[in-house]
């Protein structure tokens, strides 16, 4: 298991900082967000350190996305919201704020006033798609 | 595998909707989206048919964040975005709007002026997060 000393997900793994634990196991760890979205947004992170997705192993998202399940289940029977953000964000132009891998999950709830997951589709140019997709297909 | 008549990604998944197709095994399909909010904007679904992740066991979002953790990494190389964004929405009042459970893979720029998966944290009651979580742990 890594860690960085200047990482505060990492010193929180180790007890330097506290938290406020909803669940724990070997390699995960889930805590309450102290500057909460809505009530019951909750954090889950990797004991080990990885900045971002692109730093993991496939396997790491795996059983960090069954934490995942078993945190939105828990927040839905707990709270009964009428739905739940998932987010992950990764890099400052994506808006992550702290440099260790973890994911957001934020109960909704009609009227509640965020923005944070609402955009208006607009159709794309079928011609970039294409010619993008082949580009990706090509590094999968 | 179950599928919906009615949902347009069992549609996809049954090819009676076309789709731009940029990864595919036994479980998982990963296609573009259409209406992009950013150049390579691809959704990753589970096959069978799931509304939300309340619908799914835990091992499910197992397999499915290792195929978008290997869709990451294929954007990151094709299109080398300044960060990335990954969303998965649950329920209408989370702006969720295929029924069928996916995840946003959403390359990210500075200055592209996207809104989404953006807030200014504000600290929460500690009193309220404390009690909420205590809630949550006896349900998880």
């Amino acid at each position: 298991m890594e860690h960085r000393d200047d990482c505060v997900f990492c010193k929180i793994v180790k007890g330097e900082i506290p938290c406020i634990k909803i669940y724990e196991d070997e390699n995960a760890l889930a805590f309450m967000d102290i500057a909460p979205l809505n009530q019951g947004h909750v954090l889950i992170i990797p004991k080990s350190h990885y900045e971002t997705i692109l730093d993991i192993e496939p396997g790491v998202f795996g059983w960090l996305g069954n934490v995942v399940t078993r945190v939105c289940k828990a927040v839905q029977k707990t709270l009964k919201p009428d739905g739940i953000n998932v987010m992950q964000l990764n890099g400052k132009a994506a808006n992550q704020v702290v440099p260790h891998l973890h994911i957001h999950v934020v109960p909704r709830n009609f009227g509640d006033g965020l923005s944070i997951c609402a955009w208006d589709p607009i159709p794309g140019s079928m011609d970039q798609i294409k010619s993008t997709a082949e580009a990706i297909k090509k590094n999968i």
